[in-house]
């Protein structure tokens, strides 16, 4: 029932959002969605590390979780935890990961996001990862 | 750029997956996609207290947080957090949960959860609530 790595890629090559779950400084979870490449065994992400509370989380040391999930039967998801780290500010991997939902926002995106100061991409390499598809008959 | 009660109500009235995270044990945090009901005030889900891990953080006092999005532009979206409180295995709440995602398939859901003797509905009231429409003017 969980997927090969042929089926997981093709999955996480979709135009989906990851729900990205860290652990705030009072003890208790954050979610949001966000957008993801998944690329050389690695979740890539961008976010803020001072003006996103997702950001300042992952700077004040909380491992991460991310579930990503089609929501049509047959149910297909991926949930992977680990640490992000913080790989600083890479205009083609900002690209890689914005255009992904969309050429021209992910560009005019790119060419904002360069300006910001605390703007970084994450890199997640999964500690744990599990995957299902209920229509799967293996 | 927020919903409107209205639009968050139709919005909320979507076959989609609410990502429902927890800290576990260890300080982690713990995220998977589940079904929900928004009606009156709360939303409604549907676990296991002790074979479900997502269960057994409510159980041990986890608060929740909750991300829902639409994968499509515009981005929409609600993050919703509070305390599950366990109001028992209510199959009037497991029906509603469950036939939301498909008429036959949440009855034959519903049959099979009756017999699980931790199964038990979630009701959420949160506590804080943010809803997002990228494609709003206001």
């Amino acid at each position: 029932m969980s997927m090969s790595p042929e089926e997981i890629d093709e999955f996480l090559a979709g135009t989906r959002l990851a729900h990205f779950a860290t652990v705030d400084a009072s003890g208790a979870p954050r979610v949001r969605p966000v957008w993801y490449l998944w690329r050389d065994g690695a979740f890539w992400f961008t976010t803020r590390m001072k003006a996103r509370f997702t950001g300042r989380d992952v700077a004040g040391g909380s491992p991460v979780t991310i579930s990503i999930a089609s929501e049509e039967r047959p149910y297909r998801g991926v949930v992977a935890a680990g640490r992000a780290e913080d790989v600083g500010k890479d205009e083609e991997l900002l690209t890689a990961i914005s255009t992904r939902y969309g050429a021209p926002e992910g560009r005019r995106f790119t060419a904002s996001a360069m300006s910001e100061p605390d703007r970084a991409v994450l890199k997640m390499v999964p500690d744990s990862f599990v995957s299902w598809d209920y229509g799967s008959s293996s």
